[in-house]
């Protein structure tokens, strides 16, 4: 974790302000980007990742040598069309590919684990404009995000209201619900229930809360997905045995069930990529997140100063951020006056949606976009 | 755990069969009972408890103090009647209130631990009729039981029909779907992550896997809850400090929300009254339920045999087992010409609502217990 030689880096020329008080000094900000930028400066598009995601959009990611993670939306002559839009993702700050988080070499020379300050979605949003003035991008052509890369679209529409002509925000929500912070707290506590936490303090020690970052990334990709997807996709099958033979109740304790050797596999996977203090601060950024709180309590308050053009999705198997969430923020932008669509899509998969093959999904981006 | 002196005790006179092939020796049944049984012995009604749940229904737990887990629908006057019934609640066989279960000690004079056999719901049922045949009762008046409580009701029309008048299953389901299993499974693994389990082999030992179990309480209390009910409850509120000042976002891992601290509660109490392996064992024989699939793989057979009247109960707010699943056990029913009622009750609290003050559920128990 920390450095990343695959993506470039800005470091940001001022200390990063956050709402918690603190400042970061020295904030790396490590990102990809596809396509040209105009001479114009004028066709940039910044995509803001969720919780586990990263900037590797639309190129290998450099630790797995899997695809970019929405390679089918972005690219040339795709709905984020890279032949026409410079598109420009960041890895937030905080995040444990590139960017300066909890996995960083802090002012003391040693990583700054838990002493890592906390950090809210508005000030990963801060250090994005920050890069975009390092890029000389006084304005976006769209911001676009899914889940928390949505909260970050959003906040950015909310708190740099001239930076981006159009806001694009899919499955996502103004607030974290007691539900979302619930999922998350149980994920928290797993990651530092697991003794190899070692108080945050496991960088360089050869041990890793691996155990525990593996059952919080259960916990939550069961949120990911819906009930009906996860009964068409695995239903009650039974897991084959490593013998070949088929599967049959063991009556003990192994993964008799597709689903739990699915997840298994989710969550041991996850633990090779992501840093359990990232997962942590990350969380507690998601769960802080509450936009009409930020403005006074009233969210079409966030919204006052905005000249964008908005677009909403929501999918109507996600019960993560249901389609009242994103039907909340569309009626705080109409009582903004801000120009606004919102679609919802039928899709089976829950909140996964907005990453999976879904034709309906594209022609909103690529009509959105323009 | 193990022996528990505040319940009457049966030991089976025979090795209990098990579906896993094995059979249990031995087996000690421990039992509360509330009303007389009557000389012709035909008003005995069966409580099924539910996953966490034990004996103590209607009087209070040993260990906690609290009062019985139903105390509001069983007692003299009250909708399950005890100055007209006799109510038998016994632990599960797996339990870890006195019955025989992984903490108990096994043929080589050490606790089974892991070494006790994986169970079933049919099991239980199957002890529960040994624990009948032993007080003489031929017929139930009825079974009733909720959640877990409600499949071991089921289980015992479908593989013991001539045993119950009546059939009361609330908020329960005949099988454990795909996201079912999936919670669970993040439940067990939460436990056996924890070092502090040793391969189960923790008793005597001074140490217990508490953090695991703590998490694995914690992501099953959720799906307990309905997402309204959260917010209604909750929401987004702070906690107070404990030196008394209003809630504020302390920037840090403490726990800011109320619905943390309530879930932090929720973990650590359980593990003062439940034994991490009996969680692994009972968690394994719910997702193991499927009553149509011990059937030949269609539910109405199931109850093919059946001369008992049914009656399901749902909760709208339920997403644990969702009225879907009732109306599943109804159609069945339907098919299998058993005389079925069916109740959809409205209520914010999700699955936990069995358990809560509800007045047209009281009304629905009174009616079809008669």
């Amino acid at each position: 974790m920390g450095s990343n030689p695959a993506s470039s880096t800005f470091e940001l020329p001022f200390p990063l302000p956050l709402d918690g008080g603190q400042t970061l000094a020295n904030a790396v900000i490590a990102y990809e980007s596809y396509g040209t930028l105009s001479a114009e400066r004028d066709n940039a598009i910044l995509l803001c990742h969720a919780l586990t995601g990263d900037q590797f959009v639309a190129s290998p990611h450099p630790l797995t040598g899997k695809p970019g993670w929405w390679e089918r939306m972005v690219g040339p002559g795709k709905p984020i069309d890279t032949g026409r839009f410079h598109v420009i993702c960041a890895n937030i700050v905080g995040g444990c590919m590139g960017s300066t988080g909890p996995g960083s070499v802090g002012p003391d020379g040693k990583p700054y684990a838990m002493r890592f300050p906390v950090i809210t979605i508005r000030d990963m949003v801060r250090a994005s404009v920050a890069l975009l003035d390092g890029l000389g991008i006084e304005r976006l052509h769209a911001v676009v995000g899914g889940s928390m890369g949505g909260m970050q679209a959003l906040s950015l529409a909310a708190n740099f209201p001239e930076r981006a002509e159009r806001v694009l925000a899919i499955a996502t929500t103004a607030r974290h619900s007691a539900q979302n912070i619930a999922f998350h707290e149980v994920g928290r506590q797993a990651v530092m229930a697991d003794p190899d936490w070692q108080g945050g303090d496991y960088y360089g020690s050869g041990r890793a809360p691996d155990k525990g970052l593996s059952v919080a990334r259960m916990a939550a990709h069961i949120t990911y997905l819906s009930e009906a997807g996860l009964t068409e996709k695995f239903g009650r099958n039974l897991q084959d045995r490593p013998d070949g033979s088929r599967g049959a109740k063991s009556f003990g304790f192994d993964a008799d069930f597709q689903i739990e050797s699915y997840l298994r596999y989710q969550g041991s996977g996850f633990t090779q990529r992501f840093d359990a203090n990232s997962y942590l601060y990350i969380t507690r950024a998601m769960d802080y997140f509450d936009l009409a709180e930020e403005h006074g309590g009233r969210l079409a308050d966030a919204f006052a100063g905005t000249t964008a053009r908005f677009c909403l999705v929501s999918f109507d198997s996600d019960w993560l951020y249901p389609t009242a969430e994103s039907r909340h923020v569309v009626h705080a932008l109409n009582a903004a006056g801000a120009p606004v669509s919102f679609v919802e899509l039928s899709a089976p998969h829950g909140h996964d949606s907005f990453l999976l093959e879904h034709a309906a999904l594209d022609r909103v981006v690529r009509g959105f976009i323009g």
